[in-house]
């Protein structure tokens, strides 16, 4: 019935991290989008950008909506590049359990990468199928060094460019 | 000089294997963009998707190309799902060497992913900056062992929807 299923959504809205974010965590909002620092963030200002609408496919997503995240990507990318100078950046979205996704409501990752932060800089996103053996292990402590301070959150948040 | 700036931008055109791509190897063409499967694929169906223009910044691609660039990755998406029946996928970009981009021209991976592709499913595109120890030594043959055959390549191509 079409009432179940308004249900679900309107229920899937109500425990979706996502769909009510903590306000203080919102570094940046668009007009269809915003952007919040990753709390496991796998390398300093590792940035999430998230779609304001609930959407658990990319197929979903309107064109205006499309225009409106890369428009927050490239805001997020320029004051990342301001505050931390970083060498490059791997962009991009996970799809379903397999792939990594954790949370259903569509987000992309924006993740600054340093000269030197691994010893083998080839691959970028190909490393998606890579095995990870004991590092996997370290990988919460990892995260949690790479968590930005509140000084350059509010250096980040007040350097922010999206008047192009 | 501009004509020098401009002889820089024809003889990296030149140059560019993207620019000139073998057309045998386009898998899809849209307006603005076009694919075609990796030559290094890290799981089976890995496909580039590639603006025709020779841009090698995210922030130089119009709303246009942007639009055509995600209308051609849902092609695609639905493309592979028809054809190998993946459980996820990441699709992402690398920007800069340090994050693993080899050709400048800039370009999209799809990589699909199946259950139980390795041992660890989390972290999808968050593994871009995890160590690679011995498995970067078996790159070249896990990715050779990836390559889709003659078959499924044209099953693929005579069964992408771009009418919708």
């Amino acid at each position: 019935m079409v009432s179940d299923i308004i249900f679900s959504v309107k229920r899937k809205r109500e425990i979706c991290p996502f769909c009510k974010p903590d306000k203080e965590r919102i570094v940046y909002e668009g007009e269809h989008s915003f952007a919040l620092f990753d709390l496991y963030p796998v390398s300093r200002g590792h940035t999430l950008i998230i779609p304001k609408r609930h959407v658990e496919s990319i197929e979903e997503l309107e064109d205006i909506e499309w225009i409106d995240i890369v428009r927050t990507i490239k805001v997020i990318k320029r004051g990342l590049e301001n505050l931390l100078k970083p060498d490059g950046f791997n962009i991009g979205f996970n799809l379903g359990e397999p792939a990594g996704q954790s949370i259903s409501h569509i987000h992309i990752h924006v993740i600054p990468r340093y000269a030197g932060d691994t010893k083998f800089p080839l691959g970028g996103i190909r490393r998606v199928v890579f095995e990870i053996r004991d590092d996997i292990l370290h990988l919460k402590k990892r995260c949690e060094g790479n968590r930005l301070t509140d000084n350059e959150i509010e250096f980040f948040k007040d350097n922010l460019f999206d008047n192009e």
